[in-house]
């Protein structure tokens, strides 16, 4: 009975479902009834997807409470044939949130592992759970007196673990490149437990200081990966600088991001700005701050040129916008600020704003941004998702990398703005600055849930833009559940020889093929086409 | 006609001499015969062994021009069923050097893949061979006026791509956590190339710039692995920067290593100390500049701690010297170098000495220390080998991973230092401060390989440090062919949950198991134990 559209690469599980009922049956007895959904309760579910769509639907949740629950759970599903599909809190959204790539088979939602388990202020080291978010550790940090911070994203109700995970991006120094967590515990497809680096040696004190292991190191494996289930994350948390000063810099023309990108790249490079930068264009922060019913009254066609720069004109911002902070003490933040401000302020028509603030200060910032970027952990910025359809709003990110080089982000973006507009979307833009060198260029595509054809019609031009961006040499750094195959299928240097070499370690390592079958493209043998 | 003592657990390939000789022939005439040598030519092998022992010898060593060699090499011996040992410039001096684990396979030596196929000014990027010595890359950035460095470890003879693959640390602060590298390509174990990360993609500009993979992301198997042949290497180089502030902190008893590294942990946590300081013993620095015989005259038994103090006076030092180096602007450079100066400054009876200059002098800066912190490799420290034997002296290094906390530092060097004096040795420690939050502790086993009784002592007493050190908690970074399967069985968290991961992917992607057999512990099924 399936009614989600055919272009849909939907997939069900060839488990049977009386197998799927017996496996959850088995578990809520191991477990307890309390921590297992049947279905997706409404909630464990793609919170954009059309509600009349059946496509990547869980048959039940379960929520364990223990690593040992964890085990249970794989074996019990393993031992029914029943494929299983982990993630921390669910809020992958704008990539499938809490549903499943294959239908049909078992949650495994980490809600109710939330805990940090350890915390030591003297290394600037926590050890967490996989449903802890950002919004727990922050509060355990600040219980705790501890004076540390934590890297987060724009909203904080997701888990560090489940982000990471995804190699989802966090915004402070800690997120550049990803040095949030070292060291995890995994159980794998047999329902044992394995260690990552040190904590492959039993009372090793360094599994959550030291990154790598002796002989080759496949921590790496389990971020974006099927091959485990994390249940421990090793979390390395900065301490609070003396001062940060958050700076926004705003430049006129589509034309200024070429400048923009090469100072911003040469102050990286130099050492002069850390973190996570993000250049976000005029319809992003629009989107931040209230529905496009709000800014244009047509509901048809994309908002014109002339319009964005009058929204522009509105906020008080340009058609790029710069947002970074600088970490650390006061002298030598004015010292960054002062070549920051010399380096942008060569741009004609720039716009630059910046305040320093101190610790105390930091949770109550006016702009939300700007309490990301202090690692206060909030939920302003959801308001994005409403852009089309308010409280039925959706959104799907397009998100390939490129180089941190002015010219190749300009046209990249020229030509993602004219193909937006071609499939009658509106184009907006978020440009993440993941280290000194690329970015992750993340594209919203927004539609309201309730219009099905729109929602098919942003679906399609998504898959045209997978596809054509992938013969040009643009990849996808996270793909959305319906795209996880194509989004692979581009990754196609010798014959698909890096889908062939990790289907190998997949095979290998999960025979039976039940851990999170089809995530990024990756599928056990037996389902593979 | 094995004459080495039977305590080293040498092993030797089941292949026959036949087919190994057959393998050798079809190679030299695929890459053609001058690049082919039968035997170690007395040159590829380990140099501190003793040269009446024969274990870890290579059959043959092909020295392949390009990938494509590579890719004949894998094939034929392969077909032969012959296992290769790939290495850069085979100088793993201390691990044992150019020779192989398992005896009587072909090695390949990457000595004529030693350039530098581009290099990138403006994103702060190269793309070089496995052979390209640290020498070669510091030449070639120089020659082409780029205006960046390349972090380099003591020694820069070595390869920077053999280097990295053994986790091998470097010194300046891209070598901080290993930044060095971004995107490899890889011959596998079916002659077959695969690239990682965004190389994974024709075409795609990102490849050297973004370090993940769409999907599990396999780099960090290749380091330390035996899973595939290196063959090109994404570099990353730091721009060099207004001025270099070298610092030399030195504190009088061994007690004061307790707050030098706590001091130390809190300057590298609040980003005032970057890169990869070292913290060296009396004795170790000792060793860079003289022979034992010229600081003592006993052959027999070790060097009482009143010499040792003796020594420390002479050369000016203490019993334990951090050496470390500021990078940046000038007046954030004096910032930082003022907090330096004062946190240390707050161990009683610490001396500290500091210069600070620009990239027009780093060349002839005349402490080799401080050449090395300035990114310009050099050879000078090799005078450490000669310890005891002078020209025919050898070390070895054992190696362990500990937090970065004083006490646990301290109470490590002071159970060190009884046991190797236990052993008749003296202890020499080099703690490399690999991040924020832990070290490797290198401690340098010495000896004149002419004195083979002295020599099978010195492997005696490592290979009981090992034992001992796993069973409380310290692991090796990184371990001397002697001792990869005891430094391995240490890691036996969870029944050698992680060796037997790394086992199952070792047989899926290299079934003949024809790759490095036996790199860091890591066996193929035929010759597992």
């Amino acid at each position: 009975m399936t009614i989600t559209p055919d272009f849909i690469p939907a997939r069900e599980t060839d488990a049977e479902p009386t197998a799927v009922a017996a496996a959850l049956a088995e578990i809520a007895a191991a477990i307890g009834d309390a921590h297992v959904v049947i279905g997706d309760g409404g909630e464990f579910r793609d919170p954009f997807q059309p509600i009349e769509w059946d496509a990547f639907a869980t048959a039940g949740v379960a929520q364990p409470g223990s690593t040992a629950d964890v085990q249970e759970i794989v074996r019990i599903a393993g031992a029914h044939g029943v494929p299983v599909w982990a993630q921390g809190q669910g809020r992958n959204n704008g990539y499938g949130g809490a549903a499943p790539r294959l239908s049909g088979g078992i949650t495994i939602n980490f809600r109710r592992m939330n805990r940090v388990l350890e915390l030591d202020p003297d290394l600037g080291v926590a050890l967490i759970e996989p449903g802890a978010s950002f919004q727990d550790i922050y509060d355990a940090i600040e219980a705790a007196d501890a004076g540390l911070m934590v890297s987060v994203p724009d909203l904080g109700w997701g888990s560090m673990g489940g982000n990471q995970q995804d190699n989802g991006l966090t915004y402070l120094p800690y997120g550049k490149g990803w040095r949030n967590i070292c060291g995890l515990e995994v159980v794998t497809a047999d329902g044992e437990l394995l260690r990552t680096g040190m904590g492959a040696m039993a009372d090793n004190a360094s599994w959550n200081l030291y990154p790598r292991s002796l002989g080759p190191t496949i921590e790496p494996l389990f971020f974006q990966g099927n091959l485990g289930v994390v249940t421990k994350l090793g979390l390395w948390l900065m301490p609070k600088p003396e001062v940060i000063t958050h700076v926004h810099v705003d430049v006129a023309r589509d034309e200024d991001l070429i400048p923009l990108v090469d100072i911003l790249r040469r102050l990286r490079l130099d050492g002069t700005i850390d973190g996570v930068p993000c250049i976000l264009n005029t319809l992003l922060i629009a989107s931040t701050i209230a529905p496009r019913a709000h800014w244009y009254e047509p509901a048809e066609g994309v908002i014109p040129d002339a319009v964005i720069d009058e929204i522009a004109a509105t906020i008080g911002i340009g058609r790029w916008h710069l947002r970074f902070a600088l970490y650390g003490d006061r002298a030598v933040n004015e010292h960054n600020l002062r070549k920051a401000l010399d380096a942008f302020g060569a741009i004609p028509d720039v716009r630059i704003r910046h305040t320093t603030t101190g610790p105390e200060e930091w949770a109550s910032l006016p702009d939300p941004s700007d309490r990301v970027y202090a690692g206060v952990p909030n939920l302003d910025w959801n308001t994005m998702a409403g852009w089309r359809g308010g409280e039925h709003g959706g959104h799907m990110s397009f998100a390939p990398v490129a180089p941190l080089s002015g010219r190749q982000v300009y046209d990249l973006q020229m030509w993602l703005k004219a193909r937006f507009e071609q499939g009658g979307l509106d184009h907006t833009a978020d440009l993440i600055v993941v280290n000194e060198r690329s970015l992750c260029s993340v594209a919203g595509i927004t539609f309201d849930i309730d219009d099905e054809q729109a929602t098919a019609g942003a679906y399609r031009t998504m898959q045209e833009l997978v596809r054509e961006a992938g013969a040009i040499g643009y990849g996808e750094y996270r793909a959305h559940l319906h795209f996880m195959d194509l989004a692979q299928e581009q990754y196609g240097w010798g014959d698909h020889a890096y889908r062939r070499f990790v289907e190998r370690i997949k095979d290998a390592v999960d025979p039976r093929g039940i851990l999170s079958p089809g995530r990024h493209g990756i599928w056990p043998a037996a389902l593979r086409r």
